[in-house]
């Protein structure tokens, strides 16, 4: 580290933020020592700045004396527009879809190469699945995240398409060629549809949500039991539902009338 | 601010959280130069703060140039255990209690003198509700806070008692002694009733969520049109779906067989 103020006060504040990125899904509850070894900082820099973080309310301590993420630090991250304000917009909608299918329904946006799960309702005989609120997953094997990357710029694709497609079932996309010509696919149907490619159990019907520019900002997914589910018969309701939302959200083509194309024709 | 290593340190941690404190439900979307206005902070300082902060992911710079909270704040905010986590674990309930009634349904927890709610689901046709997720409210004059507060510390008590209670229609508490009684009464009974105390024409009935510990850590309430509502009769089922949720959180006296009292007996 440089001793200038400006490369030290950036270092500080890094630090904090890597303090905060020392919690994960896996580690919601950490020890000083712990946060220490996984943020890679010193154990008195740790101690100070959990002191500091937590007096802001970042972190809180529990009795036994582990720290943990801070609902100051929720309340202020609820502000984000991509985060709690989409699923506000969202949620009466993904109710009514819900309500009509009783099946579990999922709100998610890109974030880099992987969908980030912002809502969820679980429907209680439904099939299980693999996401939590807060969450981050693949891209190319959930309904989700395929229609996130069809919508999503050339580059972003590119990016991902040179890359390794891993494989969480046999029917996962696991060639460029074939998640190309999937992509393709959604764009022209409106829809996607990802089958027993996260698990053998469940199938998903994803399709995009609007904002007020009229760009993908989110995709709204049913995931379901695989076995006799019809995607075709699922498609118009996770559809009509995705429009609801992108008319709260103020976009202009939920506005103008359109029906979906099947994927047959 | 003194020279010290120590002082700097502590005051660039803190100034970089006062720029993300800087956004509000008010103020979701920020300049540079209204971050600096509201945290009081040199425009260049600022600028520094900013730019660290949203190459990390704690901000994001929309294309006019303005600053919303990020998405990777929101995914490490949401391990909050009073946040994501414990709606998680509600919502199934919260839902069963929607499904039975249609009317609003809430959650909340105590920060400090006020309550924060963490989840609601709103009935299309229910009254309408001034609170939001992630936003705050007075104790005294919710269901919600009334719980919290009955179960608080008694420090905590004795503090909101001792400052000015703030009238929100002609039936909100405002006298101490009127809340001690009130406070009292929702000990006994176990849970709170708040009858046209902040809208006059809603009327909520609260009862307590309780934690592994058997502290209440949130209080669960519904809302509907203070017309003709008959509290007697909502509160078997709040009291129901908040056991259902403390026993999901590992409540011991959730498991125990434990029957409502009625307050008129």
């Amino acid at each position: 580290m440089s001793g200038t103020a400006s490369s030290r006060s950036r270092s500080l504040v890094c630090r904090a933020l890597d303090v905060l990125a020392a919690f994960g899904p896996d580690r919601p509850e950490l020890t000083l020592s712990e946060i220490s070894r996984r943020s890679g900082l010193p154990l008195t820099t740790t101690h100070r700045l959990v002191r500091e973080l937590t007096a802001w309310g970042a972190l809180e301590r529990d009795p036994a004396g582990s720290y943990h993420i801070g609902l100051h630090l929720w309340e202020v991250a609820s502000l984000a527009p991509r985060g709690l304000r989409l699923r506000e917009a969202a949620l009466p909608y993904m109710e009514d879809l819900y309500e009509v299918t009783h099946e579990n329904v999922q709100l998610a946006v890109r974030e880099g190469l992987e969908v980030v799960y912002v809502e969820r309702i679980l429907g209680r005989g439904a099939v299980p699945v693999l996401t939590r609120v807060g969450g981050r997953f693949v891209m190319h094997a959930t309904g989700v995240g395929l229609v996130l990357l069809a919508y999503a710029p050339p580059d972003v694709q590119e990016q991902l398409l040179a890359g390794p497609l891993e494989s969480w079932t046999p029917e996962t996309i696991v060639t460029a060629r074939q998640l190309r010509s999937v992509l393709a696919e959604v764009r022209r149907c409106g829809y996607a549809v990802s089958d027993r490619q996260v698990t053998m159990d469940a199938l998903s019907v994803a399709a995009p949500v609007r904002g007020a520019g009229n760009e993908v900002v989110a995709a709204l997914s049913l995931v379901v039991h695989a076995d006799g589910a019809q995607p075709r018969l699922l498609a118009p309701a996770v559809l009509t539902a995705a429009r609801g939302i992108s008319r709260a959200l103020g976009s202009p083509a939920a506005r103008r009338r359109e029906s979906p194309r099947s994927p047959a024709r």
